[in-house]
């Protein structure tokens, strides 16, 4: 059954080749100062840097620079970049890179006239803000987060080695970002299929959950088959543009809240798949592929039904077999479809050590939406899987 | 490959049992004086005009009644809704009822201030509003247009024997809608099956059309696939809370401009329906249903690789035999689900007659997107084959 919800996400997009002309439109409806946040400098490399600075300048703004924003953004950086932007009285963030940068700008958004610590206030107590705004735009430059088109928010807190997301409501949604897939070619391979493999667990977070036989399973299940039919024409040529627009298109939908209206979700690989990030600050979506499939293996018992839904209408396995052999089958397809990726499938290759998994265990929150509610036994069970 | 595109809905949804509690919170969003729209008086015998009048009076308002409107909302009513707008100087429309009267509602807030000829300006030039335009909240009773979260308005000029339907932009899609699965439980069964089929319908127009892999496409299988799941349980239990809340669901996702992102669409099923519907006043679902499978059969051979994956996607066809023989399986399954539930297939049974149908062909206006363009003597001839 559906359960009750509000809907509602006004972000504005501008999808396609040459979706930066719309910037300046855009731009032309906030103030004087933006603070331009972007990454590591990959932007400066491509020319996208130099073009955006002279959208900017042609609109008459006076340019904040906040670059170098790390690929999991700390809070000792998010208290940097909340100064600059109350110190400059900034009117508008316009994020330019990835999902990061996104969540990152967003941060900035609720912290820069927060009157409270913005980590304890948002990150440890999940409150909502009460302050102040700054509106935020995005142009987005690599695909997976989802992060353009919702309110989410992950910051990692080294001194503590926690990553946690919040999910912010609609007022700090980013009032306009810009998605043309071409600006995702630059992107190496592995951070490609990082992204789309984020991109699906975002939509398996939120599907094994519940029982019932709902509009927004068979919209998730659809997604998913997106999903699989675009990454292997990406896999093949990155520069297929019907492949990486879809890729775009889909990691959107993936995570723009339609997916859990009405119904309860799951997220529990992301808590094991953060608490790695934190010990190995390795890429998002390889933290996901290497936790996931002991994860899924474990809980398929208690999900049994939906694991074996999901063999049959995603992987079209034949209906032969207990179902508990069909929803094995769903797993092993879907484990082949990321060896065919190339995903990393152990956190041993992403810099995960033995010694850490009681670490990693302790940082690893327990969500109670999915099939089964884990003990830290459990926990410990699947990292050591994972290795 | 997905084209390229501007998305932007920013209507906020309110669902679930009891969702007209958010009604007051929205209310004192807008200033005084409130325009209340309804149609045939269906809402008073099942007390929820008492309840909203309530609420109304409690927040404070003015209120402008304007019950009445009919299932297929006229221009000559509209001019009468525009001038009572107007000359009340009201702040916000509420459309209570199905979509004839929130595509109303979109009118007026477009005509009141509209110095132009309304008719003319929308419905036959197809121009964008100049005017002020008056905010539109929905409180929906029936499940169907998805007008609750889009800027669609259809009208019909009954001197000239149209029915046209222009689909706004953000600026006029309803700010806020109300949607209760419960409050549609009062409808008689004929009108909730025809608006499953205008759901079902609303789907097929936008996938019907193209030939790509596309996000989209897979989306739509979804919806499809939700929606004939949930219509089996709903028309055994009307009052089967899942299904009336899954339908309701699918109708809003089904046209609230996602489903037609970077793709070319059809509609020429609505262009048949609707000339169906000016001549004889039926009721738009039953319309499509009506003409669709004349109209399918006749395209088949065009859009042949489409219809073959709605056989194998949608009704889960056996891919056994030539494609066209697949995908005219597709279509029998379709015809044997529409008669499960009863839909009118013959416009003879709505009140055509053969002396009609030269006026109705010339009431059908040919659109451009779907897989072959109709000659007129086509047009004919589905439309006598659909008599």
């Amino acid at each position: 059954m559906l359960g009750n919800f509000t809907y509602h996400n006004p972000t504005k997009l501008y999808f396609g080749t040459n979706a930066l002309e719309a910037l300046g439109e855009e731009l032309m409806k906030y103030g004087k100062t933006v603070q331009l946040i972007y990454g590591g400098g990959s932007i400066k490399k491509s020319g996208l840097y130099s073009e955006i600075l002279e959208i900017l300048l042609a609109c008459g703004k006076e340019v904040v620079e906040d670059g170098g924003v790390m690929p999991n953004p700390t809070y000792e950086r998010l208290k940097v970049g909340a100064k600059l932007a109350k110190d400059n009285a900034v009117d508008l963030l316009l994020a330019v890179g990835g999902g990061s940068v996104c969540d990152y700008a967003k941060a900035v958004s609720v912290s820069a006239y927060c009157d409270d610590d913005p980590w304890e206030k948002y990150y440890v107590r999940f409150e909502e803000p009460t302050c102040k705004i700054i509106p935020v735009g995005c142009v987005l430059t690599m695909s997976g987060t989802g992060s353009e088109m919702n309110g989410g928010s992950v910051i990692t807190n080294r001194e503590e080695k926690l990553k946690i997301g919040h999910v912010f409501g609609s007022d700090v949604m980013p009032k306009f970002s810009i998605l043309d897939p071409e600006l995702t070619y630059t992107l190496p391979e592995r951070q490609m299929v990082a992204g789309i493999y984020d991109i699906f667990n975002h939509i398996c977070e939120q599907y094994f959950s519940g029982d019932d036989d709902n509009v927004t399973d068979y919209l998730a299940e659809g997604l998913m088959k997106a999903v699989i039919s675009a990454s292997r024409e990406a896999k093949k040529d990155p520069r297929n543009y019907e492949a990486r627009s879809n890729i775009m298109w889909a990691a959107t939908w993936a995570l723009n809240t339609l997916l859990n209206k009405g119904k309860t979700t799951d997220w529990e690989v992301h808590m094991l798949g953060q608490a790695v990030g934190a010990y190995t600050d390795a890429t998002h979506g390889m933290t996901l592929a290497a936790v996931s499939l002991p994860y899924y293996r474990h809980i398929l018992p208690y999900g049994l039904q939906k694991f074996k839904r999901f063999a049959l209408n995603v992987w079209g396995v034949e209906p032969k077999g207990t179902d508990e052999e069909i929803a094995l089958k769903g797993l092993s397809a879907m484990e082949d479809w990321m060896k065919e990726l190339g995903l990393t499938l152990n956190i041993s290759d992403l810099g995960a050590t033995p010694d850490m998994i009681e670490g990693i265990a302790d940082a690893t929150r327990v969500q109670e939406g999915g099939y089964h509610i884990l003990t830290r036994d459990e926990i410990v069970k699947i990292l050591r899987e994972s290795l």
